[in-house]
């Protein structure tokens, strides 16, 4: 077993997870803060440089987990691998946001997607894209469809 | 303190660090597998209908950490969160990899930066791209462009 430490906490509009958006066409536009606690404040040295970063996080307040779900996205079970559920064998949350400014140990974001208070592991660089040509995206894609041509 | 558990390792062709291609350029096309745990092979269901999925993983090789550091990509220290460094305060690395194909609970890549035998904690569809106009790459950008320069 591989033990983590929070390195600081996310202070985000949600308080429970339903006012999270979820399911197709979802926009994460919320604005929060990246609270890093002060001892690790240096390692956020050079990081305003970067448009956008990449924030694995727990899901800490998501017990257990389920190989397979039904995701809000569609009405078909898919393994939990193939999906963002929160119930993962290992409770890790990703999350792309988009860095608006800094104030000390503090990062002011956009794109948040998580719960107020949850605990952050690490932060990361986000570095380049995949072409969208040459992206493919599964059942979502294809639940996506579906749900476009439905009567609405 | 959370602890994260293996879902299985990492088959990858590099048995030590220095052979990872690091720096400005470097290009990640090797080859390799991720060879999930039995116990877990349910979640896979339907992951080969993504092109590319991201792997969060142990830097298990590497110990402590600093939160100033100095990249193969510059000759000047940035924080550990405005880089990819495996001294982090949690050691988790993070992949986009291509899904080649799937036999059973083994997942054929491409885009292996692991080293042979490292626990893989988590994998997710990759989904979106930041477009390439609203990506901002900070130091990294600076030090690709300033070694360009220099003299070959």
């Amino acid at each position: 077993m591989f033990p983590m430490q929070p390195i600081g906490f996310v202070k985000s509009p949600y308080q429970e997870t339903r006012q999270v958006p979820k399911g197709c066409g979802a926009r994460h536009e919320a604005e929060g803060w990246l609270e890093i606690l002060p001892e690790f404040a240096a390692g956020l040295t050079d990081i305003e440089g970067f448009s956008h970063l990449f924030v694995i996080w727990v899901f800490d307040r998501s017990a257990g987990f389920e190989l397979m779900g039904t995701p809000p996205t569609d009405d078909r079970p898919h393994g939990v691998f193939a999906t963002r559920s929160p119930r993962r064998p290992n409770p890790l949350g990703l999350t792309v946001v988009r860095l608006l400014g800094r104030e000390g140990n503090r990062l002011s974001v956009a794109g948040v997607d998580m719960l107020d208070g949850t605990p952050i592991l690490d932060l990361k660089p986000y570095l380049s894209s995949i072409p969208a040509e040459e992206l493919r995206r599964g059942w979502l894609a294809e639940a996506e469809a579906h749900k476009s041509q439905a009567p609405s």
